[in-house]
């Protein structure tokens, strides 16, 4: 079975994104976490812990944040004006003639105007976007795109190319600018398989493809991608290269700009691609490298040759339990050391293995060893501190074999740094937990409790205090502003050979007005990040820069390199047709050009 | 053991290379082949067949070619006149100041004019140098590489970095049209370990130094860089960053891209480097990969942080023979498709194996399979036929017990393709004889017989088509220019995912007077090129573009590469001071600029 036919596949974004999805924050319409009579249970049907009463889960919450339930937000009503649009009726004309999809739909402006920050959210919520894309189009091929990249560049059009609209960096955010007419290039209807090799083990996709539609076209073919993201159930595969991104299983699959064989983007001078399909190449800088992290800035990319594997034979889930997160950390650089990664493999602290514990709604575990047998063996036995133990998620593929094989390296280094299993249904649990993670985030808020993460990168030697520097920092930044109910948490989601990618989550209630909340969040987020780079952290493993995160950019890549990165803009995008406004600041943009 | 201060290592090259190395061909004085009363035996002591006569050898090498071997090459005189200098007084004068040390002697600049072509060894045979380097200046640290950097600019004068000089793409040859002053940075000096992370598993180096270095100061450490281009003995880090090198091992420690976690290079306008040390990040395009690659034309690499490993518990050779050659290439990549790849696994065809036993100088296997047992073995019960036999070389490395594992899945693979053990013996010759074939070629031009190699990469599915199409077009070509005595031959170095990187090997004796056979060779190649290139390959693997494949660097680039090229090259080297010509013709520079 190698190659065939280009093959349309149905999106999960229909055109009409707000009768499928939530327009105010993240996910599904269809599902969320409601409170009703004291009762806290997440609602809907997609997830294994859909329409079951959290109830421990709830004390928690109240217990931590104080918060009374009987007073939470009422849901925002979408709006029913818009920004006045920026016309270009000789645009408008050109896509006409070029049979090009598009809408003036405030709505459908509206669903595009964000990314899934909660400055994003908030915005929408107060319908407070000064400034939204004044036109959608959805080109259905390369050609397309080629079109309405020289319609931009004559009519003097700004172009803004989305997919999921997942981001967290401001980059999907529409700059407030522009005095031009933006237009936002609604990838998600440009997905097709265009063709399959099993022999090489390729794929060729229009990058519209959003990752849970990939994996399910491929696995009808036997195959996978592999790229699991944590949005990856809206993320786009031309998101993921122009984000840089990566995925929780890169250990076996590799991050996007290693899964990507070939890549083509659509400039302002022409189409930017390789000529050739192949594994590697010596033949002067690699510009794929360009493509990849150029958050729409330099053009679209609109097709991608991405390497697939067969589906494996065996997932096998695991978590481990260690006294603590240093040793939980120690436990990930060895295994890193002896190359033996696992999938993936990720390090949660004690607040969030409690919160996975809460959010269980079995909670079969944590009644176990919290009153049980296992409290009693892992404090006693074991020397534990129910309030120090942390856990590590693993996922295991391959043939049985291998993966038994693998198992057993992995737990012998687990065994020298006294771990304890944790079990299957621990593991599976905390990948699931994964895509709930953002549901709960919109559900705090309406509590007015803000909860918010951000990541980085860390050299192994620089990791232990990297986390304990920025917990101390974001504790001390909150009480200094007389926040008393917060929580500051850490996990270590990807190890390298060389060192890791660290997140770090805070929560906190403070105010009744949310706006002032969250103006706090950005400024401790703000000092946070400084404190970060202050210790060896990057500014970030694969979110972006943005426009939330440029102000740091030219100390991350020095003047030659924001030198560069503007020679390259100037050669590809003369007339700034791409002015989203990311990674380096425009003239005039304000320092934090937000909705 | 963590970090340390910086320690001078002691190169392999002196700074007066003329009296350690061969002034005129490949590697050391004190190694070559040598014919002698009708003998032919590989003098020195530096490698395993040292010292013995190879009769098996000489037999075929008359039987195939035809050669008189009492009428062998006389040995070139080293020049003793040289291209007259272009004077810069006041960029010597800066350096004197600076208190940088430098050489305008004939045979200094003589032994850095040139790559290790055949047409740079026989340009240097014949004194046929238009144009050598007018000063060679070695820098000892990368501030004084940024003063160079900074003269040159002020004083116009062009600036060729060099290594080992083993260029394979006319890369470090000199330019010819340039009448600025060339000085040729020798960068073998620069070759500080800086500091070693054991927690990291990370060294920093001055890239100066040369392969064979770092493997004797990290292995005096329990480490190794694992990175092993078959120039390894002479070429340097920086080389391998501006050429993107490729390693035999690449599939345990990675390709040049891979290893390098940090890299500084010195432009006219400052000084290129990510802010910080960190194993993955998502911060806009990666202009790392502007330097890997540059060839020396966007400034000078003086530094890297570099992944390194402990040195393996156990290193395993073993050898596989196959049917036929398709089927070695068959079980390489179902050897890829299960992700098993050794650290090195290379398939030669018949010719190559054939030669491997020829130049075995105990020959036992040869003689036994050839005339005994094993002869019978494989004709009769394997069904082998002995002129179509390939052999499969493979490199093991691990704990023993990893090892162990790796070699039963890798044999349980290679059974279903009915391969045979051909024993460590021969594995290990495989990749002895790697560091033999360039003194081989030197040998073989004494007699007039022209050898080289040139490579590309391919995906799998155009595997075995490539190799017989480009083997016939070379046929065709040499038949057609009546050559009748040639052996065309070629390996499969490298596997990945998605494809393999091929060699291909070119033989013949035709013509008495040298330099014509070369322009026969040099029109035989161009056109294996077009075929390569047709049959979907690319223009190199690991070798670079240079000025031998600058011609096709357009059409693998596509237009909007070349002009990316271009408008990095204005930004980072405006009055272009690094004018070594590689990659994109300057105006004015002849179509071949060779020496």
């Amino acid at each position: 079975m190698d190659k065939f036919e280009p093959q349309k596949v149905t999106s999960v974004f229909p055109k009409r994104r707000q009768d499928m999805f939530r327009w105010d924050g993240w996910g599904y319409k269809d599902t969320k976490f409601v409170c009703q009579d004291g009762n806290i249970t997440f609602v809907g049907n997609r997830y294994s812990i859909c329409g079951q009463r959290l109830d421990n889960f709830r004390d928690w919450v109240v217990d931590m944040f104080k918060i009374d339930l009987s007073k939470m937000n009422l849901a925002a009503e979408p709006p029913t004006q818009f920004p006045d649009p920026v016309c270009n009726k000789a645009f408008l004309v050109g896509l006409l003639e070029a049979g090009i999809e598009y809408s003036e739909d405030g709505m459908d402006r509206t669903m595009r105007c964000h990314g899934q920050t909660l400055t994003d959210v908030e915005s929408l919520r107060k319908h407070k976007y000064k400034r939204i894309p004044d036109i959608v189009v959805w080109p259905n091929c390369h050609d397309q795109v080629v079109q309405i990249v020289e319609l931009a560049n004559e009519h003097d059009v700004v172009l803004i190319p989305v997919g999921g609209n997942t981001s967290v960096s401001l980059a999907a955010t529409t700059p407030t600018i522009q005095d031009r007419t933006i237009a936002v290039v609604d990838m998600t209807q440009m997905n097709r398989l265009m063709w399959v090799s099993e022999t090489n083990l390729t794929a060729c996709f229009e990058v519209g493809i959003v990752g849970q539609d990939i994996e399910r076209e491929l696995g009808k073919l036997g195959f996978t991608l592999g790229h699991e993201p944590d949005s990856h159930e809206f993320s786009t595969l031309g998101g993921w290269i122009a984000t840089r991104a990566s995925g929780m299983k890169k250990n076996r699959y590799g991050n996007i700009e290693d899964i990507v064989v070939r890549v083509k983007m659509v400039t302002s001078k022409g189409v930017l691609e390789k000529q050739f399909t192949a594994p590697r190449v010596s033949i002067g800088p690699d510009f794929d490298h360009v493509i990849f992290g150029s958050e729409g800035t330099y053009g679209i990319v609109t097709e991608a040759v991405v390497k697939i594997r067969h589906v494996p034979e065996v997932r096998r889930y695991e978590s481990l339990v260690f006294g603590d997160f240093d040793t939980g950390v120690h436990f990930l650089r060895e295994v890193a050391e002896q190359q033996l990664q696992p999938p993936s493999m990720r390090l949660i602290d004690n607040i969030q293995f409690k919160c996975g514990v809460l959010l269980d709604p079995a909670a079969r575990w944590y009644t176990g060893f919290v009153e049980g047998l296992k409290h009693f063996y892992l404090t006693t036995v074991c020397g534990f501190d129910i309030d120090r133990i942390v856990a590590v998620t693993l996922l295991f593929e391959g043939d049985a074999k291998s993966v038994a094989h693998h198992e057993q390296e992995v737990y012998a280094i687990a065994k020298k740094y006294g771990a304890i299993k944790g079990g299957e249904h621990n593991g599976k649990k905390g990948y699931m937990l994964t895509f709930v993670v953002a549901y709960i985030r919109d559900f705090a808020w309406d509590m007015n409790i803000v909860g918010e993460s951000f990541e980085t990168s860390i050299a192994w030697d620089k990791c232990i205090s990297l986390c304990a520097n920025v917990k101390a920092c974001i504790r001390r930044e909150c009480e200094r502003r007389g926040i008393k109910y917060f929580a500051v948490s850490s996990r270590v989601t990807q190890s390298y050979d060389a060192g890791c990618c660290v997140y770090f989550y805070l929560l906190f209630k403070h105010l009744d007005i949310p706006e002032d909340s969250l103006k706090l969040f950005m400024e401790i987020e703000e000092i946070a990040r400084e404190e970060i780079l202050a210790c060896g952290g990057t500014l970030s493993h694969h979110h972006g820069v943005g426009k939330l995160r440029s102000k740091w950019y030219p100390e991350c890549v020095s003047p030659v390199g924001v030198g560069l990165y503007k020679a390259v803009k100037k050669e590809l995008d003369p007339k700034n047709i791409f002015a989203a406004g990311n990674l380096v600041r425009e003239e005039h943009q304000p320092k934090e050009d937000k909705p």
